[in-house]
């Protein structure tokens, strides 16, 4: 990986080599970070290079990705998500310029897809066969899903209150489901005890470095679709910090190899019954509490984060707006997304979206501003908050002099 | 259109202008097709002219689909999904040269929405702001999607036994719901009443040969993810009919224009439950016989179908091949694309894979043979039948002891 410098602690600085199974800081526990040499990448690749470049997935951008160049890359075609200009949802919010980013378009139906297929290349490179995480939600099912198309096996540790759709989707991924009879606290620590003594592959974020280095893709993709030409403001919800830490990091990436002359400021969304992040972004700390995790919103209802750090300094850095909002804003978030644009986003996929919206009534960024809101998963995942969130269809016999009563009712003008 | 002739009846032959609203034959009432200008698309469109487009939805073959050039193409990104060589689940299947089109990456989940979003083109095109049909599936699922994101209105009438979920995803884009109390029958008689009276522009596939001018081009894609070097066989779910036509046409008029010397064999698959166009296409004639629709694959569940002719004239052609499946079969087919592939199929969506497993094992097609299984609609529209296909995951409290236990009584390596 001649791109690489080595992983540096985010807490102590220690330098290490980037080995492909590296975890946490040896030294002090930190959480590491990957770091680049920006002028070997600015010689092997150039926003040229890029409309030359066919490979219309998340690897399009190797150079700035720590993989060696030998590596296999996955056979999933993960990323080069759609990006729309959101011209009728721009109109809604009182926004000229918003865009949407719908990460729900990929082969597992989120972002998550391309955490987990950097987490397959880093173990074959490290020579293992077998990939575990503890998860019931996107993480899970987009490492299944990988590491089926690569050959690799998966052991998945979920707990017993996991949704049996998504225990479905790991099975039918072929992964090996361990249903843990009790908390997710017994389910992560007999996962950590097992991939201990077997040796396998960890995926879990936050500890895995590289899990980010794939997220922040969705970056570098929202930059190349708008031409190198930065927006003002990226919106994101946020759960246990690592993507919009990752996002972060992929415009950091852009900037300091000279694509782009501009950082965008983060909008950072979490739900207001869930809030760890932000509350600790408002106040401008690093310290942060736990909290209980009261949404609907399962994807972010996380209240003892595993990457705040780096989120919180994401936050920081940019400059950006911590906005929180309720779970009835972001079921108003998924009937917009969906009647204005044709995107159909899971609770935590359409945050964001909520989050625009909010921070534009309450003034926090100007009807001028241009604006892109991340989708990060796809409304299919949950349908039962979809059902919440629709409303009721109109209910009749079939005969027309009872649709034209059931549409004067409603006052629905039919034309 | 300078590329189109017009529009010819399958059935009496008569040739009329090919205006965005036209639906059966006004003659004898059968269905029409669109007849194309091949010298004038050769003209306009070459293979070389391809590799430099960077259009990668359906709307790259714009010089093969009937629409005006001043048309405002829709936002949605339909279409470009991916295409994988599938070699493990060619290992498994016996076959060197196995490829997978997942067209379960598309927008709203399924290949509809390639129809869809011809749909709401001809919609505008007819100076219709509002669209409707009758169904309960990915038809209506991706019009209400693609309509949503043109700004056009929908009424969507679905029977009142319609899915919830399903009803949902409907609501979610914002069409109009109506839920008749009554039979499928009762609920399209209303729509098509609805339909005339109000004059709204008419998506029900068969009836609109505009629909099957979409779907093809999931035709097109393989081809030219293929370089133009066509396979032996391409196999697909059959319903109503409109799809395997859709794919023939596609062929048919690559064909007709020159980019390809060689016509796949169609392997057209249906649920032994409910396999209509299959009997009769087995028997070599066009007469067929309804069926009662006893299969877990409800979008292929098509008793008495649409466009059988088409269908079935397609099989015919392409000297195809009919195969019918099982349930338990389908069932398996999702299981080996998730385990094989990391693709996730709704049971009509792996139809088409069970079909081509099957006529290898009845020696119906060569080991060498190249196979395109086209995959129709994402797992995630019904995770009922995937929780069926998916099997139980290992139980356990949170202990080592007992996960050695499970593990040594499953004959699992672990390694």
């Amino acid at each position: 990986m001649k791109n690489v410098i080595g992983a540096r602690c985010t807490v102590c600085g220690n330098l290490i080599e980037a080995t492909p199974n590296i975890t946490v800081c040896p030294r002090c526990g930190g959480i590491m970070d990957i770091e680049y040499d920006y002028d070997y990448i600015r010689a092997k690749l150039t926003p040229y290079d890029l409309m030359d470049c066919d490979d219309f997935s998340m690897w399009r951008y190797k150079a700035f990705l720590p993989v060696e160049g030998k590596s296999t890359l996955p056979k999933l075609r993960v990323g080069w998500s759609p990006f729309y200009k959101a011209g009728r949802l721009g109109e809604v919010l009182g926004l000229k310029n918003l865009y949407i980013k719908d990460d729900g378009i990929n082969p597992t139906s989120s972002l998550k897809d391309r955490a987990s297929a950097m987490a397959v290349v880093k173990a074959e490179e490290a020579g293992k066969s077998i990939i575990a995480c503890s998860s019931t939600g996107n993480a899970a099912s987009s490492l299944a899903g990988n590491a089926a198309a690569a050959g690799l096996k998966t052991y998945i540790f979920v707990p017993e209150r996991a949704p049996k759709g998504k225990v479905a989707q790991l099975m039918m991924f072929g992964a090996t489901v361990i249903s843990v009879q009790g908390s997710y606290e017994d389910t992560f620590r007999l996962s950590a005890e097992a991939i201990d003594r077997w040796g396998w592959y960890n995926r879990n974020a936050a500890i895995n470095p590289y899990l980010m280095e794939g997220k922040k893709t969705v970056a570098l993709e929202i930059a190349e679709q708008l031409h190198f030409q930065m927006p003002d403001y990226v919106a994101i919800s946020v759960g246990d910090g690592c993507t919009i830490a990752g996002v972060w990091k992929g415009f950091k990436d852009l900037y300091a190899a000279g694509f782009i002359n501009k950082l965008p400021r983060l909008i950072a969304v979490q739900a207001s019954g869930c809030c760890p992040i932000n509350t600790a972004a408002a106040a401008h700390t690093t310290e942060w509490t736990p909290q209980p995790e009261n949404t609907l919103a399962d994807s972010i209802a996380v209240g003892v984060p595993r990457n705040p750090l780096k989120a919180i300094r994401a936050i920081e850095e940019s400059n950006g707006i911590p906005v929180n909002v309720s779970d009835e804003e972001i079921l108003a978030a998924m009937r917009l997304l969906g009647r204005t644009s044709g995107v159909f986003a899971e609770p935590a996929g359409a945050t964001g979206t909520a989050g625009v919206k909010k921070a534009v009534e309450m003034g926090l960024i100007d009807k001028d501003a241009s604006v892109v809101t991340v989708v990060t998963g796809n409304g299919l995942k949950d349908v039962n908050n979809a059902i919440k969130a629709a409303g009721e269809p109109i209910s009749i016999p079939g005969e027309m002099d009872r649709l034209l009563e059931a549409f004067e009712k409603k006052g629905d003008p039919h034309r």
